[in-house]
């Protein structure tokens, strides 16, 4: 067991279990909780791991905000939840944030089961504006006094929905505030135009400047007393929505405020109180430093961004040495990353979209390699599909590298844009399946299911990073279809990769062993659990076959043929959920034909799934060795369910 | 047949079959062709039904484009394609524009198969500076001078990924130019912060007066030669920017010009010409009316967006007397808005959403009634989702009504923010299955299988309109998951309808009839052609079962042991995707139970379906009332495959 934090004597943070504990502290004190809580918070993260770099830079906003507005009656929606740790410490769960994404203990992210002051589950970005609108509009029928705010990144900004959701707001007129935590950075540097512009407001001293010289100009005028005073005082009303910076937002119907120093508590806790009192729709402009507080975080935000490994917490050097000096097996995104530039460096039609994760995705060695054919669009999911099927109208071959859970942002785009043109996009899907940690808005489950149901689109899945490889270089020379490969989470196999690409034959599955009575159709990387359950079934003397499909989408039906003429049962397993996916594929075939081989869909359940390890969830779910071993003895009746 | 155009002698459209001959004429000519073109879409539409305001608004800009832009080396993508007629017509297909929505005829959307002119489908909203950025960033890796022009409505700017797509580009800095088609229209009014901001732009006199008065001013002040000439200088560059409208296009990056007059043909020209020298991405702002030319549909936008019937080319009075006064069964989409009503009244927790669509989801029954109650928040469909989402978490039953077409872009919003929060929002799916002349980029065909995959999620399809409010009121009390209800275009069955509600219990299907051997499971309206097949094979004596399911999740497994247990085959039949839907849920079943009782799926077949009434397409891809007889014939060993 781990232990509980144990606060030290004459420490403020210590007392706060709510909000209301930290509203009986004087204003002067606010600075002082601030600092204990980004101690306690790199305490934490540097024994226990997590996200970190967004939350330290909101230590002050996260303080200012629970003082001023009362919580859990006030709703505060976080963007993308992984800033909000510092809220989560105010409000009842600092005894217990040691379990901070671990199996069955605190979520990383806002969770409304979890608590009253967690208005709404954020995990995808862009989410918050939309949500709080909807609380803000209920709020209105109720004809109650509640404020809402929302806390949005500048990267989130970028997030369509989050214009949406604007336009909306600006529209209605219901009173919000939009907090907009400037920093610069979602988890790789933010991109856009957007970016630009807000730099532009923060960064220029002579506009502030400007602002007054106008005002003083103005004054000489009006005091000059002719005709020109009326005109002086037009353009006065017009220079006022013009030189404010934040003519974006007003032209959007939100009032804006700032730029506000984010690490200024006081300064915030002010700007808030002030805003309070101001109705409709309207945005303070904070500007933050990710990790603000930990010199490393600061100086290396992307790697910083979050931490699964304990570290040194002044030096944020790992803490064991085993840490820097294992070798590893390389992750299936470091895999897709390297193969795609090799296979880039052969046909230079190859291009690459990644919306705002070539870290996440490894797409830097194609960025760094061919800056020119390698685009990171920003956390725009939809852009990222339709811009991949705009540059695959000209010719180019357009991997779109996305996170599974991603994807499903883009999925109108799939189908509007690729599939009913027929456009042969690569998707390149990371994350596929349970993913660990990050939990239940990051899981990728779906994809399999919502792919597979669209007419030119192949889906696959390699179980292995030499299949991976091949898969990806395959894919590159399909022009007949669009082509999706999922692959996990984490590390691959760690086999022996031969050097040069082989193709893989489109729809054709492999036998990796023929065997007895009960035929495993795997798909993915979640077959080698497979190999594994096949290893201790043998010691018992029980030999199912195996067989890797490689393929949701054709489906290599010859190779269900021969299991139906060779098995008695036919299990599936997929890293995915179990309704309408390659199981299902299967069952559709094995239905029509009529045969009495009963399929067994082995999958993750129609429930939602906790965080955790990756192998813990898979256990959990039965998807584990342990539970095909089940599964293929109950088939066996060697086990009674 | 119907016949072909024929040309009158002396006109000029007559002779323009591609864009090269539009070229010949001098510009003096345009407005000419401008007006001809205008009535010949006139003509047509009077004729043969079709989109029909939104092209109308165009004719200056398509003329004046195919004549400034050397087409089709030059991309013109037009955003949500209903406004290309007139460059259909200018473009190789006036002849058999008379065949324009018709099965088998021309497409109402530009299609990259029909013609190479039509450089991107464009059906859905939004998609088209993603799209066009595209073939910019294409072009420039290829060393070409191609020009790339977006034309947007501004109804369509609303939509996120415009957004996402104008702050890629912003930053990108390649060569496009994107033309913003401002009516202040979609298809229903357009709503947001966004219109009233063009509004301002464009109906603001005083701001093109004071533009000048401010000039003047500063010119004063530079005369003056004390050192306010320097502050006047700086001031002069600030309000450049400032004064300026379209402040919010240039914080994204982009060149701002307009607003201009879209009806002036020769203007139009003149802009284009001098944009064409104009590098980086840039944005010309046009202001035209909706309809424009035709008296009918300037007054009522909304109602001559598209016409489906004949009618009298200069009154707009429909032609044939029978239109006037037959009473046709109600449609779907009134029997939901009629319903939501009636439950609106009697709880006042109920509230509505619709991304733009109040007249074409009827929701307009439900905005007059409870004005506070319903919100049109705009082509926003991930915002709309979300929104409600939020409305769900403060206790508001949330009916979201879309297309199942449009529902495809607010996909991860229903994951994310609806069922992974387990939130009880109700999906009102219009559209749902093969739409008719909309065509591929319309139908709804995968909804089925997308909300089938997700937790928390009952998937309901009423057979009838009786049923349709039972089932909505089923939903209204229902508060433990989210409940999606999918009902398709057009006319209901005409039954007499019981006034009052009825519960529909979650989960159950009913018997329409048992009968022999063979058992049809049907989902939703789709099973009145197996009443129509029914009654055609009991005249020779078969009799088939069928099961109205009503649920494609949670599936009724006691009433399928039912039909397992007493009949020898099953067929599913449903008017949507054949993978992953309604069918293969009971594939994933049977074949679970390891009987031989063979499953046969009806549904869409893997493939795109092109557009044509909706009986037609039903009897092409085999799910008509003659399409059931034969399946059940082969099933019955009557007629052999």
């Amino acid at each position: 067991m781990e232990e509980p934090y144990k606060p030290e004597p004459g420490k403020l943070l210590k007392d706060i279990y709510v909000p209301s504990d930290l509203k009986k502290l004087k204003p002067e004190q606010l600075q002082q909780v601030c600092d204990e809580l980004r101690e306690f918070i790199i305490d934490m993260v540097s024994v226990h791991g997590g996200h970190f770099g967004a939350s330290l830079g909101v230590i002050e906003l996260t303080v200012a905000l629970h003082y001023t507005y009362n919580t859990p009656d006030d709703k505060i929606i976080w963007d993308v939840g992984h800033q909000a740790y510092g809220h989560k410490i105010l409000t009842g769960r600092r005894e217990e944030f040691h379990t901070n994404r671990k199996y069955q203990g605190l979520s990383g992210f806002p969770k409304r089961s979890e608590s009253e002051y967690d208005t709404f589950g954020v995990g995808h970005s862009s989410t918050s504006i939309s949500a709080g609108l909807g609380m803000a509009i209920a709020r209105d029928l109720d004809k109650s006094d509640k404020k809402v705010v929302s806390v949005i990144g500048d990267g989130a900004m970028t997030g369509g929905m989050a214009f949406e959701a604007l336009n909306n707001a600006g529209a209605l007129e219901s009173d919000m505030l939009v907090v907009l935590n400037d920093n610069n950075m979602s988890i790789d540097p933010n991109v856009g135009a957007l970016k630009e512009y807000l730099a532009e407001i923060t960064t220029s001293k002579t506009f502030n400047k400007m602002r007054d010289e106008i005002y003083d100009l103005l004054g000489h005028f009006k005091s000059a007393g002719d005709k020109m005073r009326k005109v002086a005082s037009k353009l006065e009303r017009a220079m006022t929505a013009a030189i404010t910076p934040g003519a974006l937002f007003q032209a959007l119907g939100f009032k804006y405020y700032g730029p506000v120093d984010g690490h200024n508590v006081d300064a915030l806790r002010r700007h808030l109180e002030d805003l309070r009192t101001v109705s409709g729709p309207k945005l303070l402009h904070i500007v933050t430093v990710k990790g603000k507080g930990f010199a490393p975080a600061e100086r290396e935000q992307t790697k910083w961004h979050a931490q699964s490994s304990p570290f040194d917490k002044i030096t944020g050097q790992p803490l064991s040495a085993s840490q820097r000096s294992t070798s590893q097996p390389p992750k299936y995104q470091d895999v897709f990353g390297d193969a795609l530039v090799e296979l880039a460096e052969e046909n230079e039609d190859i291009v690459a979209i990644t919306p705002a994760m070539p870290s996440g995705s490894s797409l830097w060695p194609m960025m760094n390699r061919f800056p020119n054919r390698a685009f990171d669009v920003g956390i725009a999911e939809q852009h990222a599909v339709t811009f991949a099927a705009g540059l695959a109208t000209q010719g180019k071959k357009a991997f779109a590298a996305l996170y599974s859970t991603f994807l499903q942002r883009g999925y109108d785009q799939v189908i509007h844009d690729v599939a009913v043109q027929n456009l042969p996009v690569v998707f390149c899907i990371d994350r596929a399946g349970l993913v660990g940690a990050d939990g239940p808005t990051h899981h990728g489950l779906y994809d399999i299911s919502y792919l597979r149901a669209l007419p030119n689109m192949v889906v696959s899945s390699p179980m292995n990073e030499q299949e991976l490889r091949d898969m990806l270089y395959a894919a590159s020379k399909y022009n007949n279809a669009a082509w999706a490969v999922r692959y996990p989470r984490g590390r691959s196999t760690g086999m022996d990769v031969r050097k040069e690409f082989r193709d893989v034959e489109l729809g054709k599955g492999r036998i990796i062993a023929d065997g007895e009575k009960v035929a495993i159709l795997s798909f993915g990387p979640i077959g080698n659990y497979v190999l594994d359950a096949r290893t201790e079934l043998q010691k018992e003397g029980i030999t199912p076959g195996h067989f890797d499909m490689r393929f949701a989408k054709p489906l290599d039906t010859e190779l269900i043929d021969h299991v139906l003429s060779n098995y008695d049962k036919i299990i599936t397993i997929e890293d995915g959920t179990k309704l309408g996916g390659f199981g299902s594929a299967v069952a559709e075939y094995v239905a029509e034909q009529g045969v009495a081989v009963p399929v067994k869909i082995m999958g993750v359940p129609d429930r939602i799934v906790e965080h955790g390890t990756q192998r813990q969830l898979h256990d959990e779910v039965g998807i584990g060795p342990d539970g095909i071993i089940d599964e293929v003895k109950k088939a066996m009746g060697v086990l009674v369910e």
